[in-house]
């Protein structure tokens, strides 16, 4: 059984038909490192489960430094939702830090899914939901916390990709400088 | 049949007894012109189908000016999602310009909802898409379009609210002050 089966199985109950739908619906698309997934400005064509790998969100700030808002690994999903559903630009790049495998649809193909897998519709109304969530928690860690809870939040919650990725990007995404990090990382 | 069901039938089949179960899940509500169905800064705790009414989605900024962000009438669905789903504060306040009839659920009512009538979970998929839509759609229309541009459009998408909410505030929807709006209105 592939990863994004065993993963929708946990979730609901899938017949061998509607596994075997959910399966040739999605393509295998691998990334190397430093490959864009979604490029910033343009509109998001995809949703790709992580079957392996590492990517991250970023943005251009205003004054071109790019910004990491997020990390993806094996069992997210990966989409730019807002652009993908509208068709709009996307405010942000996804990018693969480590080579990825990934398990990829289409618009049309998602919706086709939809159609001939109810079952898969329930599944996707939750994790939209969970896109939402993100959306919150994101912005609320940001405004709220302290450098130092937001790293301690990171290493409690993530610690794989504390090790995983390369440090700047850590840095970039808890909104601190490197050379601060390393001092917040010592003191901890 | 209710107009909430009515609703939820023109997107999906629905058999009498997941009507019925729709419709005992959903309560009715009234709110008096002025009334808040949420207040800014608190946990959204409901959804609301409108069966009748005008209502507006404000804020207040920094400058502490209440700016209406949209408005809902009969035959929407009202509700500051991302507050809702994450139980986080809402940046947004939402309020009664014309009495209204409301049908809400709570958010243990619609996860219940949801396990019974999985049909409702799959309409639900789609009202949620149509959230991040719309969230593209408002930001792009203010941030692209010149006054005259934003009213036209408004008036071709929504010509009732223009007849039914007071002035001041289509002209706060539409980034406008006041007597600008009456010589838009004149001009076009």
């Amino acid at each position: 059984m592939s990863k994004l089966i065993a993963y929708i199985s946990s979730l609901e109950v899938l017949t061998e038909n509607e596994a075997a739908q959910i399966s040739v619906s999605f393509t295998a698309s691998s990334l190397k490192a430093g490959d864009c997934f979604l490029r910033e400005g343009q509109a998001c064509k995809q949703v790709a489960f992580v079957e392996k790998g590492l990517l991250m969100y970023s943005k251009i700030t205003e004054k071109g430094q790019e910004v990491v808002c997020d990390f993806a690994k094996e069992g997210d999903w990966v989409t730019q939702y807002q652009s993908f559903i509208a068709q709009s630009k996307s405010p942000l790049s996804i990018k693969a830090i480590e080579p990825c495998l990934l398990q990829v649809i289409s618009f049309n193909g998602l919706m086709e899914l939809y159609a001939n897998v109810p079952t898969f519709e329930r599944v996707a109304r939750r994790l939209i939901d969970q896109v939402f969530i993100n959306m919150v928690k994101r912005s609320g860690d940001l405004q709220m916390l302290k450098a130092e809870e937001r790293y301690a939040k990171f290493r409690t919650e993530q610690p794989d990709i504390l090790q995983r990725a390369p440090q700047y990007l850590v840095a970039s995404f808890l909104g601190v400088a490197p050379q601060s990090l390393s001092r917040i990382r010592k003191n901890s």
